[in-house]
């Protein structure tokens, strides 16, 4: 089958997510990377796209979006990897042309923004598919498979935690330009920690379980001097049904690199999982002995293997579940394209509700939290 | 050194604790268990006192504090074990006569009785020991020397965990004794699983950092049906001086046997240490690669190996741990024997205060659950 | 930078082996894969080539070696990813017409063909890259930088084994076409678990310390019924230099996947490292802590640095240590298309010199058994 | 019961094994230690008695032995707790007056007294128990019963190793009195690592297996410069009925400090145990997810659930491994005097058998090694 022609604005230079959304495109042959738009100016942007072997480069999302729309081989998608203040603005711009569109989380910078983000998708005919990631790994897609399948019987207890230590010192003091955007509330919002990462164990956890946080107790600091995002955040939460949790969201914690951790409790077992040691699903049916279940192993079932590439044993990490959510995405644009419904397409990839659902949490966090930790409606 | 003449309160048939206070005591060998008041009845006390080898039995406590009293070679310290509505009233009994007392936790059951027993402490001039036993653990004494040296800086974050699942099912309807009376607030007072194992949390967190919780918003749940004390409990933590925590205890975790874990995050360094694995100890100095020190292993310092019995990598349990308190017990008693002043000879042994802050905290877990998680003050 | 022309011998169908090339070739978009001959016949190859997208298709290795050879936009590059006994016939016809070839491994099946194909290499202008994939692992090469920069001191003790399960039950026989030709000495070459998976952890052992076996005392069994190749070896090893070693390959021992682990230890520090958790490596110096160094996180060096893709603690696996192999197999050519020596352009990639260490260590395996496990030089 | 009165040979001052064996026999209060020859010298002898409050006092075994034999309330067991060379006289001294031995491993420093001590044994009526401590593990208990109930099937690899690291550097020439007798031929033997430490996992791997060692290829090393007897030692084994194995000590592998491990596989599944983490036991039925099977936890079966004291997740160690040998001894000495059969009140205890087999694997190591690693029968 044909690969997707794919644009791509933002990730130019050293950015981070750029890179790994390119390699995350190219893993499973499903796209052609033929445009983009990765610079705030057209000169940085053009040598971005040759050192990249990018066919057209263009000075702005707007003049990319109007292009390529005109263009019989123009791009049929695009990767929005932008900071997340430009996501909104960017992501508008490509669904007016009815081009679909693959956007970083979190959704955008504010609540405002989403809204109208959330309406554009509304109108538009093509897809919006937000990169929550971790929903990728293949250990979570048989969490949420075995949860859903009652394994663990009524869900009671969901523990979430992201910490990182990158923020411990003022690296923001210090010419780190991803430690500059994601402390700056101009270009990442109102939520510091919670926004960046808490957003991923929130996302995580409502994935897996099935389930919806309704409301949340939230107590946020900034530890690092002169900081005005939050870097460290502890929160209660209630889920629809019953189920309670604890999230926790750090980047001042020395010694966690990215330790993205979800347990969750039932009355007929537990599970848990951390994004580290991704290939490992730990499960106990209550009173039985502890099993660790492997990706593609002895016990992994089929929504795991479904999205696995390699033999058990053999790790898959941070890309390879990257990749997943390209491949899904190039299924779902080639579903509707050939006239499926776009939510029928979209299967369990997160779109703009989960982007919503996000903004929402940053939100609710933000304001209980300014009331002594009140507990917030989300 | 002559070993000390012990006596027993409760401990008779299968009761768990009573056996691990025995075995503790005669770990390094400083106790002689010469008297006992094993059972609710003076024939089952005589049969488990016989059984057990225990020169004199008992039908009360109330009349073994007395006779003991009367003897030349009568007990010197007590342990009392009986489930925790009794603690204060056998404890009263042998301070009211100069005896020591090794009293297991929580306190007591009830706010009230912890303040008369708090008074009869300050009337007396006997010792009176809280088995906080995991203050006992060779890396715990490490991590706190580790904090109180400055290794970690300015501590900004805590996060600690006691997850249990043995009450996953109501075992309480099925005649397990520990369960029904633990499930039961006329015996085990106001606090279920905070009670029981969160106090531990709470003690552990506040040993290792050298902090005070100032006050904490709970949310207390009962998952098990009919059940009225919590059974998981979720809550936020604000210390004195600013650093903030969270604290999970269930019992209702499937998966988790006695999962408690400690984590200490400052603005130098964090720590890592779990229970179940009490042998080492993860530390990062911000910035370094994570070590794992190990017990008596290169890094332990003399604050662990002072404790330590044998050489790293021979690992030592929840035995010696406990046997720790019972051996600096007896090298307290000694010292007041001796003269010293009953701080002094105290040292790090948790005592009356350690366990007014664990009543304060169960009580405060309770009032800030029944007000919708609003902050209480401890 | 221009993608290299690629071609692939082998890999229809669901071949496990031709699936990773492909995704190791792309992940870093050095090649673009535009001529194969994927499989036994014509049909069968068109039909693979088809489906993966593939521009070219040939009957025959020969056929296409030819062929490409002739054109302007021939392939600069041939991955060889068929059986073992493919290998040497398909990597000379590339050799012969000066196209660059990336080989699987073991080298081939018999030590006759590889010396004809050590012969061909010596003879030909082109590269002959083997894909000792595991060397690719960052931490790996962090190991081999610590061995060589002398941290750890003077070499004595390597522990080398790549225990796996896949063939405790007899699965030749129920139909695994991957059992059947890796149990067929026809096919495979006289070594079984040596061959395939006893090369990878010889070649590691020597890879990282950068010493050499000269020679081995090896036991090999066929513990499954009515089979004729080792399903399971035990080894001792004595390195020149006077560092001693044992090596154990297995595909037999129930519980283990794919854990090839290696472990260094010299007069001042230790190294343990494990394939399944690739992106750590345990590192002791002698009298020290044990560290946990991380890819690309603290403690990381430059030699990890550069082939690392992504932040520490977001997981890289087998594919991007794959990929790593393939991207300076990219550099290498076109190093050598740019006028470079063929030795100096190969860097640390191995080529055949690897690929007859492998043949050795089989052979001498294989003949030490039949003598009863006397010492054999390589 | 009434304790067993007990006198020590050995164990004065501060060697370790001594101290050990005093706690283990406390543990369980089946002991009351009352007479002691503790010291080479008579003064040294009273001064180590009077520190522990050991009653008796005497300047040699010999005296020791007469004495109290000659008292009605004499010792009825005696340890010995010597350096290596000393056991077969003092065990002789006593067997000779029918008191029971409880002895330190390995049985003696020569084959010469070994033979001469199981003839010793033959002829008295008292016990003799070899303190093979880490058999009384419980998930080792349960690992034997596993594999005698045939739930790994016909066993085909055992893999054994106990690697330490503090012989690194030369600590014999730096005042360590540990370093110096077990670095020195006259008092430890032949063996240096494998005597010391090679011993246990032999032991434990026949013991777990219910197989033994027929043939041996050893191939020993002595790194540490000037050091006579082995620091390192690579085996193959082939055991009884076709398994096969390998195994390793060391004393100079950085990293490692007491890191015993044993692994069996057959074709049903495989088990793992590691000393350092005593409380697991990795459990995979072929084809099956991995079980972390724990003491008294889910899964633990009456074989090491008889042998535990408290509740699965606080973590018993090695002193109540080491205390299971004395409190089964109890129970020997006890239906001995009760009038029971010697080999049936032995149980599974380790007696003069395992000894000789101890003594013949050492034997067997050396005899192999200095024939270049020929097979050698035990």
């Amino acid at each position: 089958m044909a690969r997707i022609r794919l644009g791509m604005v933002g990730g130019g230079n050293d950015a981070f997510i750029g890179g790994v959304h390119r390699i995350a495109a190219r893993i499973d042959d499903r796209f052609e990377l033929v445009a983009g738009a990765l610079s705030s100016t057209p000169e940085k942007s053009a040598d971005s796209a040759k050192a990249l072997g990018i066919a057209r480069s263009y000075g702005s999302f707007d003049e990319m979006a109007k292009a390529e729309a005109g263009r019989d081989d123009g791009i049929e998608a695009v990767s929005i990897v932008t900071p997340n203040h430009v996501h909104a603005a960017a992501a508008k711009a490509f669904l007016a042309q009815g081009i679909h569109v693959i956007c970083d989380k979190p959704l955008t910078s504010t609540i405002g923004d989403a809204k109208a983000l959330e309406k554009a998708v509304a109108q538009s005919k093509a897809l919006f598919i937000l990169t929550h990631n971790y929903t990728g790994y293949p250990m979570i897609r048989q969490a949420r498979d075995m949860v859903a399948s009652g394994q663990l019987g009524q869900i009671r207890i969901v523990q979430a935690e992201y910490p990182q230590d990158w923020l411990t010192s003022p690296m923001e003091n210090e010419g780190l330009k991803q430690a500059e955007w994601r402390t700056d509330p101009a270009r990442s919002g109102a939520g510091g920690s919670v926004g960046d990462i808490g957003t991923h164990a929130h996302n995580l956890a409502c994935f897996v379980t099935g389930l919806t946080v309704e409301s949340l107790a939230a107590d946020l600091q900034a530890f690092g001097s002169g900081r005005s995002l939050d870097d460290n955040a502890h929160m209660m939460l209630r889920f629809a049904g019953g189920a309670r949790g604890m999230l926790w969201s750090s980047q001042v914690a020395p010694g966690n690199e990215n330790a993205l951790k979800l347990r969750v409790y039932g009355d007929k077992g537990g599970l848990e999982w951390c994004q580290e040691d991704p290939n490992y699903l730990w499960f106990t049916p209550h009173g039985e002995p502890k099993r660790l279940l492997t990706r593609n192993g002895a016990g992994a079932t089929e929504a795991s293997q479904s999205v696995s590439r390699i033999p058990g044993g053999h790790p898959e990490g941070y890309l390879e579940g990257f990749a997943t959510i390209y491949n899904e995405a190039a299924d779902a644009i080639r579903a509707v394209q050939g006239g499926a419904d776009r939510g029928t397409a979209m299967g369990v990839l997160p779109g703009i509700d989960a982007g919503m659902d996000g903004m929402r949490f940053i939100n609710a966090c933000v304001t209980s939290s300014a009331s002594d930790a009140a507990w917030t409606t989300l």
